[in-house]
């Protein structure tokens, strides 16, 4: 069933304009000033320069309509005032408090929450300065230096997207992430490691995610191997709230660190789980992560829609998934430092909009979240961009550039970050305007869209600037869609499945399933 | 324009049944060997169960009978021939003959290649032995320790995923791999090295690509700053075959391991871009992994189309691109091992099947290659696989299992590759079964389908396999959709335009591109 939005006259006009869109090409021929209409900046250092989307003035207003009448600023509202805007789960979406300052007053339904917050980031930031300055030891004295934080989805995503994007600002010790059930990812995170050194850290709110306690588990019989059970509370700390179940696996009160059930997993780097990214980099660097992405909530809360980045680019990629029909969004950073914000994205956008069921319960049948996937160019340019530049389909493309490189990368390699941005302009220049050639493998049909997020550099300020530019587009698309950006139903029913198989308590499996767990299990116990 | 593909009465009799498929629920309640019947082996070692795919019997009949209409035999046996199917650039493709045996009698225009192939391997499986067992070392005397290969695109993504998928087997020097043109590349891999112990392999057939090319020449100034022009010689050998340019760097030609013009970058890891490979697990692996890739290959060659792994692979890929409409196929491997082949594979399908010209240089309009993307599981559960359950769109999703751990991974973590496989195998089934649910967020539409690729341990031999797999399913839909899968001109605008940029050769850029890339020289200028 096909709610009221896409009967609506802005949607069918929208549909409409879609069918006689002019080609990216022309659209840049006919006006000189494009680039400069459909810039918008957030600063000096931070803009987003949209004019490689396939839309004129007219269809870019009518999308804003669209949003009006989708009510996005009074769910943008509801969601900084604290109100259970997670509609399934009856729960406020707070995360903006995370990175908010002691005079902002964030609260759900009514109780302030930034003295907790303020307490709980005095706490990350005094356990981990413990730690890099070598007060915190290990049970035999010796400074920590490897972290590894054991967490799963957004409790390994988040902080994992922003130690290696801020690597270059890395003065503590080494931090690395162990995730995946699979022994191999145990055994050669281990391997290496001196437990006397090692620190780690137990990402899970609930404390029960199984991939997490099972690996949490065997990181500490290999740590008791080695030190003793007494070592435990000195090697452990956790980001949980599961009070009871943390002290239970050997690790003292004061050295839990909780978060709220108004914060997801998905974005929960910006509270306790970002614990990681403080040992790497320290407090100031977090904290200017943070103070960035409060850049961008208050843009985000104050803006008109016409000039809001990520309302903006919610619209542009509605327009690109619903009326143009493409089906996937490709992220391209040129830098290497943002190798994983592909990843992460793929999980905070098909976790959040990956969804087909409205506000009202009903099924919708329109997209909504596209296939989202990449690589950092220029390494994408030597594979997967074949397609983007000509396969039948379109792929839009977000291409995410810093003008300048960080001074010691600039001094072991004069010029080649210039080189590296050239090809990222380069590339979307060739995605809109082609080439004909008389070859006809050569030719590129052009008129494919880009969108270009432009830092200065990258600091930990403008990756915090990043990062909430899409959460927040992300909320507003959901919004616009009429989906809970904020659940995530998906992931329970395999979940129950792998439980009833491994527990014997299910027995109308398919035929392919049941053939193949009797066989695991026969070389299970054969092994 | 449509070619005539589409207006075949097989085409068009395939998107009839589409228009009336039997949900998968359905196809299993109504057959109780359908599992039976569409699991498929190359041996007790490697199968692979099609039966979660939304297909009968007479569909895959007819998917079968499309084949054969687009000649995929013919140009099978002309591959093996040695023919030049590479139509486009006049070339043979005949990475089959780099997995060639002396008794195999592979030859290129009448002229026989194995020769060739097995005096490279002999000389690359030389050269990587004296450097394992210590007998050539750098120009100080020190053991080579650590061995960066500089390449990208084929030249990277193909040794990558070998040594990372091998990292059980390694008993060679640390591996790593520098591709990108971004400085912090450079600069991250470099630190921490001691020139002293460190290799380099540049990787480039023409030793012209600009990444690569200038990676090599940074490094080179890094060993030479150290260790003097003299050692050069000893720090530095080439996969390439541009002698000229190969000495005029200081590598030896006796150490320039060439291959040939048929061999694309893309299967070039079997030829002496693998030398990476040998040098991490040494020979026999290498070997193994080479005879895993031969298995395949006499598989393809020999068994019918309905018996025929890549063939039937192929046509359930076309049945959902083509038929089901269905625009992304996930790569699933549940293994850590195998992190890297859904980037490996999303070059190896999208280079060389996003494409939309034909074999008589039509522009053809049904859709060639999915967009590919994926994680490993479980990690992926905890993310975008929210979308893949419960998005309005179908994903098909390929699932790739070893039913055994490597035994030392589970000595270290007894039971937990156990509960990773029976995750897998959860995920598919509730893919496909779904579940009612009073509250709607709760359900899951099921009928999606998926593909599980089983190994009984990821080795050597099957890891071979698994990729010859990929390689063959790939060319064979590239036949059906009667594109030349074995070029990859789609690189080159972009190339042509980043240096037309970077030289000021050109003024007709569009105003977006301008403006930025005068903003990117006035920051470059300034630092």
């Amino acid at each position: 069933m096909n709610s009221d939005l896409t009967n609506s006259p802005v949607w069918r006009a929208l549909s409409n304009k879609a069918q006689n869109v002019s080609k990216l090409q022309n659209l840049f021929a006919h006006n000189e000033s494009r680039a400069k209409n459909l810039t918008f900046a957030l600063n000096d250092e931070f803009f987003i320069d949209f004019s490689k989307q396939q839309i004129d003035s007219a269809t870019l207003d009518q999308l804003i309509h669209l949003a009006q009448q989708q009510d996005v600023e009074k769910w943008r509202d509801a969601m900084f005032a604290g109100d259970a805007i997670n509609f399934t789960e009856n729960r406020a979406v707070l995360h903006v408090a995370l990175r908010g300052q002691s005079d902002d007053d964030y609260s759900v339904q009514g109780k302030p929450v930034m003295s907790d917050v303020l307490a709980i980031r005095e706490r990350i930031i005094d356990f981990a300065t413990r730690v890099r300055e070598g007060h915190w030891r290990g049970a035999t004295g010796q400074r920590i230096k490897t972290v590894i934080n054991i967490g799963i989805g957004g409790s390994a995503l988040g902080p994992e997207l922003v130690v290696r994007s801020l690597r270059a600002f890395q003065d503590g010790p080494d931090v690395r992430f162990l995730a995946n059930i699979d022994p191999a990812d145990l055994s050669h995170t281990l391997a290496q490691l001196d437990p006397a050194t090692t620190l780690f850290i137990i990402a899970s709110k609930t404390f029960t995610t199984q991939e997490t306690m099972t690996n949490a588990k065997a990181a500490r019989r290999w740590l008791i191997a080695a030190l003793g059970k007494e070592a435990v509370g000195q090697h452990f700390v956790a980001a949980s709230t599961n009070q009871a179940e943390v002290e239970a696996f050997g690790i003292k009160s004061q050295n839990m660190f909780p978060y709220w059930d108004w914060v997801g997993g998905r974005f929960s780097v910006w509270a306790s789980v970002g614990l990681s990214v403080i040992l790497a980099v320290g407090p100031e660097n977090f904290l200017a992560f943070l103070d960035g992405a409060r850049d961008m909530d208050v843009h985000f809360r104050t803006a008109s829609p016409a000039q809001n980045l990520p309302v903006l680019m919610a619209l542009f990629g509605i327009w690109n998934r619903n009326f143009l029909n493409r089906s996937s969004l490709a992220i391209l950073p040129y830098s290497e430092d943002l190798q994983r914000l592909p990843l992460f994205l793929q999980q905070l956008e098909m976790e959040s909009n990956g969804k087909s069921i409205n506000r009202e319960g009903q099924e919708i049948t329109y997209p909504t979240c596209p296939v989202v996937f990449g690589q950092p160019g220029t390494n994408g340019q030597h594979a997967f961009h074949q397609q983007l530049h000509q396969g039948p389909e379109v792929v839009p493309c977000d291409i995410i550039i810093a003008l300048t490189a960080h001074p010691q990368d600039e001094e072991r390699a004069p010029g080649q970050h210039r080189q590296l941005v050239a090809n990222a302009l380069a590339q979307a220049a060739a995605l809109m305007s082609g080439r004909q050639h008389a070859q006809p493998e050569r030719s590129f049909p052009g008129n494919r869209p880009s969108t270009m997020i432009v830092m200065e550099a990258l600091t930990p300020r403008n990756l915090g600037r990043l990062v909430a530019l899409y959460e927040h587009k992300v909320a507003v698309q959901g919004w616009i869609w009429e989906v809970n950006s904020f659940d995530q139903f998906g992931v329970e029913l395999g979940k129950e499945l792998a439980n009833a198989l491994l527990n014997n308590t299910a027995t109308d499996f398919d035929s392919s399933t049941l053939a193949l767990f009797s066989q695991l299990d026969h070389l299970s116990r054969a092994a």
